[in-house]
């Protein structure tokens, strides 16, 4: 038999997600698997959460990665808090938003949108005035729109909601490491992220937090969480019993890419890190600027998730086509009614630095 | 800063799961990470499905690992086939058919089960009077309990409600490899295992199959599958629609490390794979005999899972803990009734040869 991973090509990854993985960290991949009830696994686990909880600058004693994608963040988030018949209010503008929608309705919860235009930040009057007109068990916002390249203001989001026995859950798969996020300074009671955006670790970790507000939630359910595998009352027992309590085999070579990826972030500093990304960011814009692409996004825009819409007479998705075959740099095209009029671009954790950005540069260059 | 990556022991694993993995599994885990959406990515996926096609015995259409652990999978069969009020027929005779009966109850399924003695094969007839007695949507069972060391009898099982409307499910996250699954000859529905047991992978990922059948059952539910991450029509989109369709980033680095593990199993060839499993568990039990070792299982012994009640005089937990701390060997302990009474032993994968037994054997002497 023969595999084909030595057919595989090498790409820069610039799309947004999943980013490019240092050295280190898929040499971390690599380390020999532990068992999920070995006391070495346990240390791994006790930094690991750590880590996050700097990363994510909160004191909340359940954080942990959730084993699978950024997706199984949001279900576990939403399956966790939402019981049939709860009223959540989703403020939508863009892709990611929506699957929030989708995710919480099949899990029977009573939806209510506030729908803000695609491309530009929420605006906090319009979800302020929906919180007066009806009394919510959980509001829930996307921070980074991997989408439209908008970060939402998170921090004004939350205040409304403060000091309410209305829970904020918020998503910050494309945010965090690269945009500053604060779980505590900012309420947030349900958060989730992706390893393979700014953490720049392979896809299949959600990083998770829960504050104590919604573990009380969860305590007082009416109904079991209909979802055994991201019971999170369950996988807290795993992550901080005395004894730890076995609950899922624990995707144990996974967590060593994520602790070397955290451990890369810390040590360069999360300011550092979120600078980087800005500069990045401008560096980008200035280069395709150069050579006639416009930012989609006006206001709000994410340094971590960047928009183009090309000069005239470029087709955006033969020029995403023409980068992979060519130049072997992935970038990605639009979503939803822009699919085909820009191009997505990240700057995402080591795609945020001058090499990758200035490849691509030159690439884009050549394909004009 | 500092990472623990350092510090963490080398342990020889010789629990039933995660099992040692090979070098070249180890080493394609850090392969450089491309995008989702990637052509090298959809080739790699499509070798996957063939491969996991051949190992199963199945010529399934719907033939993936599922984003999650074996636990994951289990959650998949059950939520994309379950609605509140099915009835559903589970077997129990050992920890992770009561899991079963867990995440189908959280459901809403109308559970009844068929209790078999734990450490003993489950009896077919009791079974079958069951289905005469009442009608099923579902019939699950656990091909290999890795709580007791049996294997179940699968064939004769799906012989039971073959040609009926009685959907098929069996776990055989730890046998699949190491003993002979035939998921088209068993008449089985709905299928999963786990990376981390006889196919010598990292966990993380949970290998499953659907039959027409079951495909079939999920296209006609009352009501959207309550899990929108392990939606398994939503994910065949992904893995066979043309074009692909997007659904949540695929754990690519996972996706390596199984390929080359289900490489090295289907160069070996399955048939002998399953001859040095059991060979490999004779040599184990004769070894461990030889030191006043006896096997806990009488009837149904699974060559992968192996139970053993110590002569009189040795502390079960007390030798699972010297074994990992003087020898770097990691054995597990009994669950439920059987917690300090036995070792469970794998012989799984790549702890399926000589060397790793004997270097168990010889630390076990030590240790009397």
């Amino acid at each position: 038999m023969t595999t084909v991973l030595g057919s595989l090509e090498q790409v820069l990854l610039m799309a947004p997600g999943p980013s490019p993985v240092a050295p280190n960290v898929l040499k971390a991949m690599g380390i020999p698997t532990l068992g999920h009830m070995d006391p070495d696994c346990f240390k791994l686990m006790d930094a690991l959460q750590e880590q996050l909880r700097a990363v994510c600058k909160t004191r909340n004693a359940v954080t942990f990665p959730i084993s699978g994608t950024g997706s199984a963040g949001m279900e576990a988030c939403f399956v966790n808090l939402v019981e049939p018949g709860d009223a959540v209010l989703i403020v939508t503008n863009g892709v990611f938003c929506s699957r929030m929608v989708e995710v919480a309705s099949r899990l029977g919860a009573a939806v209510d949108t506030v729908e803000c235009p695609w491309g530009t930040p929420i605006r906090p009057e319009a979800v302020e005035a929906q919180l007066r007109r009806k009394h919510y068990k959980l509001l829930a916002v996307v921070h980074a729109e991997t989408s439209t390249g908008v970060n939402n203001p998170v921090a004004a989001l939350g205040a409304l909601v403060k000091g309410s026995d209305t829970l904020f859950l918020v998503d910050s798969v494309a945010g965090l490491g690269g945009v500053d996020v604060r779980v505590d300074e900012w309420g947030i009671d349900a958060f989730y992220s992706g390893s393979q955006k700014c953490l720049s670790t392979p896809p299949g970790l959600a990083p998770a937090s829960f504050s104590d507000a919604a573990m009380d939630a969860m305590a007082k359910r009416r109904t079991k969480v209909p979802n055994w595998y991201l019971d999170v009352a369950l996988i807290r027992n795993y992550w901080e019993g005395s004894p730890r309590v076995y609950h899922h085999t624990a995707p144990i070579n996974m967590y060593y890419g994520l602790h070397q990826a955290l451990d890369n972030l810390l040590t360069e500093g999360l300011e550092a890190s979120f600078a980087r990304h800005q500069a990045m960011h401008q560096r980008l814009v200035e280069g395709l600027g150069a050579l006639g692409f416009s930012l989609y996004v006006k206001e709000g825009a994410a340094p971590q998730v960047n928009l183009f819409v090309p000069p005239a007479g470029v087709d955006a998705n033969a020029l995403r086509l023409r980068l992979r075959q060519e130049h072997k740099i992935e970038v990605a095209g639009g979503l939803g009614a822009l699919a085909g009029k820009v191009v997505r671009v990240g700057v995402m954790g080591e795609g945020a630095r001058p090499e990758p950005i200035d490849r691509l540069l030159a690439a884009v260059k050549a394909c004009l």
